[in-house]
C-alpha cells in the first residue's frame, strides 16, 4: 500500500508544521489584531489513541463482495484510515476530529486500482444499499467528504490514492489522459519529465487530486493563463451506477446541455470520475512573479481591472488589501524578502509620494512565455501599474511568494494550537461590484466578531482576473471565546457567506458547494437551477447511494 | 408589428439573391466540378399560393388564453407566419418547404413582449397540454424549429421578436444584460452606439438572435479571440413552467454542475432563453484580416496549430483546403480581390518556389487591439507563417472576405434552383486527429457521391483554433439525381457525420443537434450522457411541452 495520508488532525505531513520561531514581528501582530499570545504553551491534539472511534458497521456480506473485487489488502476499516477519510481539512473539520466528535466515518475504506474495479465496487456497493464517497487528497473544506450525520447505511469511502498516473501524453495536441487520483506533484512530476505542465497549482496543490479539483470546479495560482480546471478540463471517464460516461476530448461541441460541465463540481453524486483528458503546456521558457506596491487597495482593485481590459494577459494577478499585506509583513524572516524591501529609503521615498503607509496593498503579478513575451507583457504592466499610482518593487517577494505559497494551510494548525480559529472564505463578482461586496464583507465579519465579543481580524486578496470581474479571497481568524468553537465559527463563517449572496457575489468561486455552503445554493443559482441539479442526481442515483446530502439534498 | 422575416422559400430578404454575373469564372468551374449549368434556365420556387398550408390546429380555448395575455395583434395564425416558422434554413428545410411538404407547422405564432407575458404563454400552453417551440431567427440547420411529424397536440411557435433590446451596459464590467430575441445587426447597433462590441459573428449572422446562439452552443468568425457563445455568456434567465430560472452574473464560480451549461445547448428544451448577461468589449482600435497562402492544406494546418501554441493571439485564424481555395478563386470578380493577388508575376514567384497550383491553400488571420499589438502579433504570425512555407499576401483578400462573409448562406438557394444541392457540416477534434479525420470525410463524402452515381464535390476550411484542436468546416454539393433530393441528402449527411464519430471528432462543432444529428449524439457523449440530459428533460418538463424531440427523445 502507497497511498499516503494527511494528518488525521490537520494539513499536511507528520513533521511539517508552521513555526514563528524566524518570524520577530509574528507574536506582537497576533497579539495586537486577535489578543492571542504566540508564545504561550500550545494546546496540541490529543493521542490518536484518545479518540473514540465508532464501531465500523460493514456487514459480511459487503466486506466479502469488496474483498472478492479488491484483494484483502485494499480493504480498510482500521481507526486511522477510517478518521482520516471522515472530514476534509475545513476549520469545522479541524475542530470536531480534534474533539473526537467523530459522527458517522466510514465503515470501510476501499483502494481500487483501476477503472474496472470501481465499477465492481460501485456495483456492489449499490447492491448493499450502501453509501459510497469517492476520496482524493482530502483537502475539502465545504464538507463534501463526510456522511450524513443520521446515514443508518453502510459508509464505503473510495480512495483514489492508487489511479496515480500519467497514461498518456498527446503532444501534437497538447492534451494527457491523467487518473483522477494522481495528486499535483504526483502528475506535475510525470508531466515534468517530459517536459510538460498542467499549470494548475491551487493552495492545496500538494494534497489535492485531478480527480476532486473537477469534482469541485478548482482554480489554481497561474489559472490566469492556464484557466481554471473546467476550462483545462476537455473530457472525462466517469463510473455511474449502470456505466461509464465518457466524453469525447474535442475542444468545442455543440452536443447539448454539456455534460462535461455537469460531472464538473459534481462532488461525487453523479459518479467516480476515474480520468481525464486535460490540457497540458510545455514549460514555459521563462516565469517570473515580479511584486508590486499600491497606495491602497481601490487604486489597486482598479489597476488589476485595466490589466484584464488590456492586451496584457500575465499568469498571476493578486493583490492584497491592507491588512494582508500588513500580516505579510507580520511574517517576514529578518532581512529576508519584503522585510529587505521595506527599507528606510523605500519607506522615505512612498511617505514622499504622499502615501499612507497603514493603507498601502502587496500585489504579485506572474509571467509566463518567451522572454520576449514576457518583456512585453512586464512592460504593459508596469504602465498600467504607474497609472494606478503604484510601483514595481522586483523579483525578491515575487521568488518568496512562489516558494512559501502551500505552505499557508499549516498556519490553521498552528492558531488552533494556541487558541485562534481560523479559515477562509472566496466569492467572485464582477468589477463594478468588487468593492462593495468587499466592504460589506468586512462589515458584516466585523459584526459577527463584535456578536460574540471576541477580537477577530479579517483580511483579503483578490486573486484570478476575468474579462468581467475577479475572485476575492477572505482570511479570517479570531480568538476562541468560551464555549463551543463550532458555533463560534458558524456566526462568523455565516455572516461572511451571507455577505457574498447579499453583495451579488456566489456563494464560492473554487471551493464548491458540499454541505458547508448548501443553505445558499437557491439564493446563488434560483430554485429552478437548484432543482436541475436535484433532477441530475435522482436520475443517475436514484437510491441515494453516491455521497448523498452534498450540494442538494 | 415590427419583426420581420427570413423569406419563406430560403435564405435572407427578399429582393437579395446571389448572382454569377459579375463572377466570369463560377459557371465552368460549378460545370467542372458538379456538372451544373449556372446558365440554364432557373427553377425558381412555386408561389406562396401554390402552398398547400395545413388548417391550423388552434382551438378557441388556447386561443383566448393567448389573446387574454398578447391581446390579438401579436397572435397570428396567417398561413405565411405559420409556414415561415415551421422550420430553420436546412437543406432538408429548404427542400420540403419548396415541394409544399408542411408536415406539422405551427398552428399559430406568438408575439410576447416580455419576460412576464412569456410566462404567462407558457402557463397557458402547459395547461392547454400544447407544444411550445421558441423562434428567434430561424437560421438553425439542425431540425431545432420543428414540431414532431406525428404531434397530435397543438403546437404554438414562439417569436421572440419584440424582446430586442440591449437594456443595459456595465461599462466597469464589461457586461450587458440584452435580450434573448435581438439578432446580431440589432444588437451591435445597440451596442457600437456606446463603443461596445459582443464580437459574436456566426455565419447567420444577419438574421440570428442571441437567445438562439445560447441555445444551439453558437461560435463566431472572431471567437478565437472574443471565445463562443459559452464563453461570453455569463448569466442566463430562463422561463419554465412553475418559474424562472435566473443565474448570477459572475465571472466564475463553483456551484455545482453549472447550470448555466445545462441551459446552453438546450434548444428550447429546458424553458425559453428570455435574457442574457455578456461579455462585451470596447471596439479595438485597429482590426484588420490579412490573406496567406500555403503550399498544401497540410502545411496550413500545421501552421494554425503553432500559432495556437504561440504567444500570438489573433481574432481569426482560418485556412481553406485546396478544394475550397479553388472555389474562392471561381467566385472572384474581375479584376478585384484574390483576382489581382494571382498576378503572373504572383504566380511566377510561386512556381519557381515549387508549388504546386492546385494544391495552395488560402488563409485568413485577423488581428484585433491596440496597434502595437496588432503589430506584434501580425510579426509573430509572419514568422510562423514563413517557417510552414507560406507567404502573407496582404489585405485585400482579407477585406475581400469581411465584407462578403454574411453572403455565403445566399449561394445555397442560387444552386438549389439551378439543380444542385449544398450544405454543411462541421465538427471539431483535437489537432492530432485534425488531417485523419479531414481524409475520412473526404473518403466517404466521394464515396456516397459515387453510391448516388452523381457529380460532387466536398471542401473544406479550418476555423476556430484552440490549444488543443479546431473546428473543421466542410461544404459539400452535388448534382441533384432523378427521385426523391431529400434521399440523396441523406446519403451524403449521413456519411459526413458518420466520418466525423468514426474519426473522433464531434457531431456538431457549434450547429447543435436539433433532429438532424440526434442520432450520433450517443456515440458522442456516450449512452449515459444521453441519460442525464434525458434526466434534465423530465425534470423541467415532465409533460413534453417544450419543443419535444430534439436533442434527446
Amino acid at each position: 500500500m502507497t497511498v499516503q495520508h494527511m494528518k488525521w488532525w490537520g494539513w499536511g505531513v507528520e513533521g511539517v508544521a508552521f513555526s514563528h520561531d524566524d518570524k520577530p514581528s509574528l507574536a506582537p501582530f497576533v497579539q495586537k489584531v486577535v489578543d492571542v499570545d504566540l508564545n504561550a504553551d500550545p494546546r496540541p491534539p490529543m493521542d490518536f489513541a484518545e479518540l473514540d472511534v465508532p464501531e465500523s458497521r460493514l456487514d459480511e456480506k459487503l466486506q466479502r463482495a469488496l474483498t472478492d473485487v479488491l484483494g484483502a489488502e485494499y480493504v480498510v476499516a482500521t481507526p486511522l484510515d477510517r478518521v482520516v477519510h471522515a472530514f476534509g481539512k475545513s476549520l469545522r473539520d479541524l475542530l470536531r476530529v480534534r474533539a473526537s466528535d467523530l459522527r458517522r466515518i466510514p465503515d470501510v475504506v476501499v483502494y481500487p486500482a483501476d477503472e474496472e474495479q470501481i465499477a465492481a465496487v460501485l456495483d456492489a456497493v449499490v447492491a448493499a444499499d450502501a453509501v459510497l464517497i469517492p476520496f482524493g487528497g482530502g483537502s475539502n473544506i465545504s464538507g463534501s467528504l463526510e456522511a450524513p450525520a443520521g446515514e443508518e447505511r453502510q459508509v464505503v469511502s473510495l480512495d483514489l490514492g492508487r489511479l496515480n498516473k500519467v497514461l498518456s501524453i498527446d503532444e501534437e495536441s497538447g492534451l494527457a489522459r491523467i487518473q483522477a487520483g494522481a495528486l499535483g506533484p504526483d502528475l506535475e512530476q510525470q508531466l515534468g519529465e517530459k517536459g510538460w505542465t498542467l499549470g494548475h497549482f491551487p493552495d492545496s496543490f500538494t494534497h489535492s487530486s485531478l480527480g476532486g479539483w473537477i469534482a469541485t470546479r478548482s482554480s489554481g495560482m497561474q489559472s490566469d493563463k492556464y484557466g481554471d480546471i473546467a476550462d483545462i478540463t476537455r473530457a472525462l471517464r466517469v463510473v455511474q451506477p449502470g456505466g461509464t460516461l465518457a466524453t469525447r476530448a474535442v475542444p468545442v461541441t455543440s452536443t447539448g446541455p454539456s455534460v462535461r460541465e455537469m460531472i464538473l463540481g459534481s462532488e461525487g453524486r453523479l459518479g467516480i470520475i476515474t480520468e481525464a483528458t486535460v490540457q497540458v503546456h510545455r514549460k514555459p521558457a521563462e516565469r517570473v512573479v515580479l511584486g508590486y506596491f499600491f497606495p491602497d487597495f481601490r487604486r489597486g482593485v482598479a489597476a488589476m481591472r485595466a490589466i484584464a481590459a488590456s492586451d496584457a494577459a500575465p499568469s498571476i494577478t493578486r493583490i492584497s488589501d491592507a491588512r494582508e499585506t500588513s500580516f505579510s509583513f507580520a511574517t517576514r524572516k529578518t532581512s529576508k524578502g519584503v522585510a529587505k524591501l521595506m527599507s528606510s529609503a523605500l519607506i522615505a521615498v512612498l511617505r514622499k509620494r504622499g502615501w499612507d503607509l497603514e493603507q498601502m496593498c502587496l500585489s504579485f503579478i506572474g509571467y509566463e512565455g518567451s522572454p520576449e513575451h514576457v518583456t512585453r507583457q512586464r512592460k504593459l504592466v508596469k504602465k498600467i501599474v504607474s497609472d494606478h499610482g503604484g510601483i514595481c518593487v522586483g523579483a525578491g517577494p515575487g521568488e518568496l511568494y512562489d516558494q512559501k505559497k502551500f505552505d499557508t494551510p499549516y498556519i490553521r494548525d498552528f492558531l488552533l494550537d494556541r487558541g485562534a480559529l481560523a479559515d477562509v472564505s472566496e466569492t467572485s463578482t464582477s468589477w463594478s461590484k468588487l468593492l462593495p461586496l468587499y466592504d460589506k464583507v468586512v462589515e458584516r465579519a466585523n459584526e459577527a466578531f463584535a456578536q460574540l465579543g471576541v477580537k477577530g481580524w479579517i483580511m483579503c486578496h483578490l486573486s484570478h482576473s476575468y474579462h468581467s470581474g475577479a475572485c476575492l479571497y477572505f482570511t479570517f481568524a479570531f480568538k476562541q471565546a468560551e464555549g463551543d468553537p463550532i458555533a463560534q465559527y458558524d456566526v462568523v463563517k455565516s455572516a461572511v457567506q451571507q455577505a457574498f449572496i447579499d453583495a451579488d457575489g456566489t456563494l464560492s468561486h473554487h471551493h464548491a458547494v458540499g454541505t458547508e455552503h448548501a443553505r445558499w445554493l437557491a439564493d446563488d443559482i434560483s430554485a429552478p437551477g437548484v432543482q436541475l441539479i436535484q433532477g441530475l442526481v435522482a436520475t443517475v442515483d436514484p437510491g441515494r447511494n453516491l455521497n448523498p446530502g452534498k450540494i442538494v439534498s
